[in-house]
C-alpha cells in the first residue's frame, strides 16, 4: 500500500510535480515515485532540485557555464558575482537562463563595493535564488525575502548561524576550516562545525569545506547537514571558468600544499606558492595592512585563478584538493559523488 | 538459516569466545549472534574487544582508572606512559590488571628521554597491545611484534600512514588537526586526511581529531575508517586522572576556545588562556627555541592539566571540547556514543 510507504504529506498534497509526472498505476511507477521520494529532503525541496548539492559561487570559477551545467545535472549552480562587474554578471544570468531551465542562483559577497547595483541586477533579472556570503545576514535577507527568492548565508561559526536563523534565512551553510578562499578566524573544522550548528538552529544546514567524495558528502550529512556545498571539485571542471594552467595545479596539489593565511586579518586559504610566501613576509615582518591589501587585491586574484599565473597569483582552493586527481566534465563529477555516496553506508550496527 | 548471515569464518571457527556463550538452539539466541557479528569488524577483531573505539592515550588523563573502565565498557582503553616515570607506569600496568579482565594497551611516544626503560617494563609486564606515537614506526615495531604485541602507530599525514604499513605496524591511527595536543604541519583535518590515508593503504584504520559524538563516529567511519580512537570526551570523565578544574574548564570550552601553536616548530593544540597567549608572544618575537623548550617543558603540562592551574598551565584539548557538556562517568559515554552511532543513518539515496 502506497500508504505504508510515502508520508501523509503526499497524500494531502496530490498536486506535487512527480506526482502528476507519475501515475501510481503500477508497481513500477510507485517504484520510480518511492525512489525519488527517498532522494528528496528538505534542502531538494528547498530549492527545487533532484540532489541536495549545492556548487560553491567561487570567484573566477563559477561562470554560466558551470552553474548551467551543475542544474543541467541535479544541483543547484550558483554564479559567484564577486568576481564580476556589473555588466558581466547580467550577461552571466542571461545566458545561464538560456542554458537550463532548472534552478540556479546567485553568490553574493556582501562587502563587493558594488553591492546596489548587482542586488538591482538580480531583482531586474528574476533570479529566484541568492546566496549571500562575507557580512551580515540581516543586510539584505528581508529585500530579498520580499521578492519571493529564497536566500542562504554563508557561515564559519555557531554564531553567526545563529544570527541567520534570526535574520529568517531560508538555510544556512556552514563552512569548515578546510575550505577554500575566505574563512574564518575560529578555524573551527566541517566535523566539530556540523554538529555544533545543528544543535543550534533548525533551519536547513548545507555544510561545506572538506567535500569533494561522495563520502564525504555522506560523512557531512551523518553529522546533521541536509545537504552539501561543494566548491574545489567543481573547479576542475571543464566547464570551470578558470585557467587551464590552474586547473591543472589543483589536479596536482598534495597534502598541505594549501595554507590558511592572515590569519588575525582576513583568514584565507591559499596554495603555497610565491604569491603566497610573499604575503606570509609581508605579515610577519610588520604587519603593514595597506600593502598587505595592495599585495591582495583584486588583481592578484584574477591574475592567478583567471590568467593562469600560477608563480604571482593568488589561488584559492580547499584541502580537498590533495583528493582531486583530474579535470572531469561536471557531469562525470555527479556520476561519481551520486555513486560514493550511495556506497559509502556504515553497515555497522553498536 | 545461520549459513545466510553468519559468514563461512564462524563455521570454520566454532570456538570463538560467542560461540560458546550463545548457544545456537534458539532464535533468539540467534538473534544476539548476529547482533555481535554486525559488530565486528577490523578493529575489534584485531583487539579482542566489543566496539571499535579506542580511548586516546593521554598525558595526565589517562592512568589505570580511565583505561580499564573503557576496557570493561567494551572500548580499548590505553594507559598514556608520556606523563608517567617509569615506575608510576609500572604500577599503573599492574593496577590496569587487576581493574580489567577485558583487553587494554598502552600508548608510548617514542621521542620519551626513558624510552628503553618504558618498552622494557611492558615487555616485563605482559601488555599485549602497544598504541606508538611522536616518531618512527620502524624503531619498535619488530621488536613488539616478535613478543606477540599488537602495535598501532599515530600520524597525521598520508606520508606517514605508508610509512606505518611499510614498517609492518597492525593498525594506523590517522588524526586530524582539529586534535588537542601535538598535531602534524600540515594542519589537514580528519575530513580530508581519513579518506585519503584510505586510498592509500590496506590496514586497519583509526580515525582520530575531532570524534566526541556518536554521529562523528560514524562520519568517521563513512570516510573509511574501521575504527575511531577518541581523546578529548573521555578527558572530561569522572575516571580521568586530570585535576577537577581542567576537567570543568573542558565543559566551559566554546567553538574557537582551543587554537593550533607553533606551527612551525611542534604544532600543538592548547586552550587560549594566559600560558597560551605567553607561549605566542615567545614565539613570535624573535623565536627563541630554548625559551620556548623551556616554558613548554613537561612541568606546565602537569601543572595545567594535573594540578588544575587554569591560568600558567598548559591545557591540551581538542576542538571538540565544544560539544562536550558535562563530566560524565565512562558507562554514560559509551551508552550515548552507541545511542548517537545507531541512530545518525542517512536514510537518503541518490
Amino acid at each position: 500500500m502506497p500508504g505504508d510507504f510515502l508520508p501523509a504529506f503526499f497524500i494531502l498534497n496530490p498536486n506535487r510535480y512527480f506526482w502528476k509526472k507519475y501515475k501510481m498505476s503500477s508497481f513500477i511507477d510507485f517504484g520510480i515515485a518511492q525512489k525519488q521520494y527517498n532522494r528528496m529532503n528538505r534542502i531538494t525541496q528547498l530549492f527545487g532540485t533532484k540532489y541536495p548539492i549545492i556548487q560553491g559561487g567561487m570567484i573566477w570559477h563559477s561562470g554560466w557555464r558551470l552553474a548551467s551545467a551543475v542544474s543541467n545535472n541535479g544541483g543547484l549552480g550558483l554564479i559567484g558575482s564577486a568576481s564580476m562587474y556589473p555588466d558581466i554578471l547580467r550577461e552571466n544570468i542571461r545566458k545561464c537562463k538560456t542554458a537550463t531551465d532548472k534552478p540556479f542562483g546567485v553568490n553574493v559577497a556582501l562587502l563587493y563595493p558594488n553591492l546596489e547595483e548587482i542586488i538591482n541586477i538580480i531583482l531586474e533579472e528574476g533570479v529566484k535564488i541568492v546566496f549571500t556570503s562575507a557580512g551580515n545576514p540581516k543586510t539584505y535577507t528581508e529585500t530579498l525575502k520580499k521578492e519571493g527568492i529564497k536566500v542562504a548565508h554563508v557561515v564559519s561559526s555557531v554564531k553567526f548561524a545563529i544570527k541567520c536563523q534570526e535574520a529568517g534565512v531560508d538555510a544556512v551553510v556552514a563552512e569548515g576550516f578546510e575550505a577554500g578562499g575566505h574563512n574564518g578566524r575560529d578555524e573551527t573544522t566541517t566535523l566539530c562545525l556540523i554538529p555544533n550548528v545543528r544543535k543550534h538552529i533548525d533551519i536547513p544546514l548545507i555544510a561545506a569545506g572538506g567535500i569533494g567524495l561522495g563520502s564525504q558528502m555522506r560523512a557531512a550529512m551523518t553529522l546533521g547537514a541536509d545537504g552539501v556545498q561543494i566548491g574545489s571539485r567543481f573547479a576542475a571542471t571543464v566547464e570551470a571558468s578558470s585557467h587551464e594552467n590552474f586547473k591543472n595545479k589543483i589536479v596536482e596539489l598534495k597534502e598541505g600544499d594549501t595554507q590558511l593565511t592572515l590569519k588575525e586579518l582576513a583568514p584565507v586559504r591559499l596554495v603555497k606558492n610565491k604569491f603566497f610566501h610573499d604575503l606570509e613576509n609581508l605579515y610577519e615582518t610588520g604587519r603593514n595592512i595597506e600593502a598587505l591589501k595592495e599585495t591582495l587585491g583584486r588583481a592578484r586574484a584574477k591574475r592567478g585563478m583567471f590568467e593562469g599565473d600560477l608563480v604571482e597569483g593568488e589561488l584559492e582552493i580547499g584541502q580537498v584538493s590533495a583528493l582531486i586527481d583530474e579535470i572531469l566534465p561536471v557531469e562525470k563529477v555527479f556520476e561519481n559523488l551520486i555513486k560514493e555516496f550511495n556506497e559509502a553506508k556504515v553497515d555497522l550496527s553498536l
